[in-house]
């Protein structure tokens, strides 16, 4: 069902990174379901996390981990999320730390734990470590296709992506991937999402960038407006590619291939949004500030009459301008507002524009990748939104399967 | 599919009040679409509105008219909801109530017009003025079933209830009808509803109690988060049965009776919710504030996933948990929360109660009825909403039918 979609059909390895996926058994049969990452010693990471209030355990564990030590290992399982299961499942993700260290040789605290999958069932530790010195043989530097693969729950396609970007004359590489299709409403985070790079950037200097190119992508896209327990999105820079990157020039041509990356694989996970079989942009214009134009954007991403209305290819504009009027935008005068669907406007000064005709709505309704801006005319901020529609295959999904 | 749902057998006459409802053909063929009310002369009226920042044109001339006299007729059309009209549409709405006043012999601005259907669309005035004189000639005191039947739009059952209450030693009646299927999530005011009785309830009286009436009932409802351009609540007191109301013992016996029938009139239109096959109370208590307490209630009650899982019969807690986590209550400490489906504790200081199991949770999940409770142990203040499910027959009805 991805929306203009396919698989990468190779990624680029990052020097200073190794990765496996190997089959523990957690949930699923006959797949891939624990990913094991080695990062260089000397590696910097920074991570953001889900800002939902019921964080994981491998969230609360990997923040902790991240505070107290450099990273040299990511543990990755997917089928389990181990949130929602108390002091057991905070030991559980313990345990698994544990295992890699007792196998790589390192310390408890240079392993983070990241999970994914059904919420409240017990993790089966056993099994993880049973696993793990399967993982930690089969490392490689090209793994991370088979990476994308591993972390996968009801994606329907691995996301994947890789840049380069010369600095300094030399070739940076930057590598990431994502997984995630529902319970997709990122808050000052994601879904899960590892880039790596070969540059060396500072922590501070990733912490911010990390943080810029996540506002950017991750946190701008919806599928169904329910934000995860378990989101997490980790950056890391290894140095190998002999490239040191702080400021000026470097940093925002970094910045750049960073945005890009990171915007690429939240579409991605839009693209391969439970059901969806339209990609949605929604840019709001004019607006007094950016988080009211995200708030408007956002309230239209989540409209459940809006999102069967796109999947039924029906330009019923009443829908959307119903949203926009229900946003919670202070002193809204809707007598000042445009709506377009693609480049067709549909509202005109808050009514339906004179010259529209169902005809130009529908031809812009019926493609796979629609476009819909509101300007607002109160201001200059703007946002942009990503979205998928909500159909018969979402409920599907849902009621069926239980992620 | 309406849930534990059918039309009222008869509703009672209330003194004062007459009703008629006719086919004008405004969208739908061999079915009534226009309803008239009149109501006797010195009737106090109250009537909440939607807030939605796009409020249809009949809102915003329902509204000029009630302020600017005593309404002696109410209109209201199905199929067309004048709404995204421009100024084509307040035209529609005013000549509407123009043609009211001339076969009716009173001021137009003593009409307040209703619409309810699609958006966007003009309105046939001409069809409207058509049916008029037909429509004053039928009017009858036991019409309130016929017209509770042509205010209908995806509503599969027609609502209504009527409710007697002793004040003073007489007997007052209260009647309401209401529509609503979908786009229900109504912000101080509701989907259509009109409540009348012949009680004496002076207007600043009566419009306190509405409101009151209202917050408890329709402000407590949502279908699908999406709050309309056309929602009004209207309550009608004719004085016709001798009882005055205005404060005391009978005011609390009236706020009662109104609060039954508004309580009622709101469940109902939940348990038509588009493609509902559950009727979800939900609530949470132990909150900081009132308002809190709604936010969590609203925040279960939209999220797709919970609403799936509740279309499954799935007592997929870890969504309900995620949802918690993710509705915005500050310094939320998740350690102290419990979580009831029925009377099954199924998350205990906020992770799997140890002794919850499966079959408990799938036993309550079953039923037609679901009760979740949360407690967030925080304060005294509490709220309840109520909601349905979501369906593959609400993406076939938002994806086929143009409402």
């Amino acid at each position: 069902m991805a929306v203009g979609l396919e698989a990468p059909q190779a990624l680029k390895p990052v020097a200073g990174v190794r990765l496996a996926a190997v089959q523990a058994g957690i949930r699923y049969r006959n797949r891939t379901d624990l990913v094991l990452m080695e990062l260089a010693a000397g590696s910097d990471v920074a991570a953001v996390f889900t800002r939902n209030a019921f964080r994981a355990a491998p969230v609360l564990v990997a923040e902790a981990h991240l505070a107290a030590a450099n990273p040299r290992y990511l543990l990755i399982n997917s089928g389990n999320a181990n949130a929602g299961t108390g002091q057991g499942g905070l030991d559980a993700a313990q345990a698994s730390c544990a295992a890699v260290a007792g196998v790589a040789g390192c310390e408890a605290d240079e392993v983070l734990p990241f999970s994914t999958g059904v919420i409240g069932e017990p993790l089966p530790v056993e099994r993880i470590e049973a696993a793990l010195p399967g993982a930690l043989e089969a490392l490689a530097e090209d793994a991370w296709l088979a990476a994308a693969r591993g972390i996968m729950t009801t994606d329907t396609v691995a996301k994947g992506v890789s840049r380069t970007v010369t600095i300094d004359g030399l070739d940076v590489t930057l590598t990431g991937i994502a997984k995630g299709s529902g319970m997709i409403h990122p808050d000052m985070a994601t879904m899960l999402a590892y880039v790596a790079t070969d540059a060396a950037v500072p922590a501070d200097v990733l912490k911010q960038s990390l943080k810029l190119a996540a506002d950017r992508s991750f946190n701008a896209v919806t599928v169904d407006g329910d934000t995860s327990t378990n989101d997490a999105c980790v950056l890391v820079a290894t140095g190998s590619a002999g490239v040191r990157v702080t400021e000026g020039k470097a940093l925002d041509a970094f910045q750049a291939a960073l945005d890009e990356v990171c915007m690429l694989l939240a579409q991605a996970i839009i693209r391969d949004g439970e059901g969806a079989t339209k990609f949605v942009t929604i840019d709001v214009m004019g607006a007094a500030s950016e988080a009211e134009a995200r708030q408007v954007g956002f309230t239209i991403a989540h409209s459940p009459l809006v999102k069967t209305a796109l999947f039924a290819s029906d330009p019923n504009w009443g829908r959307i301008l119903a949203a926009v009027g229900r946003a919670g935008v202070e002193d809204l005068d809707v007598g000042r507002i445009d709506i377009y669907l693609g480049d067709v406007r549909i509202v005109r000064a808050g009514g339906r524009d004179a010259a529209y005709t169902e005809e130009q709505g529908q031809a812009v309704m019926q493609r796979d990748e629609i476009d819909i801006r509101v300007e607002l005319d109160r201001g200059e901020a703007r946002a942009r939104v990503w979205t998928s529609d909500l159909s018969h295959e979402y409920v599907r999904i849902n009621a069926e399967y239980r992620s």
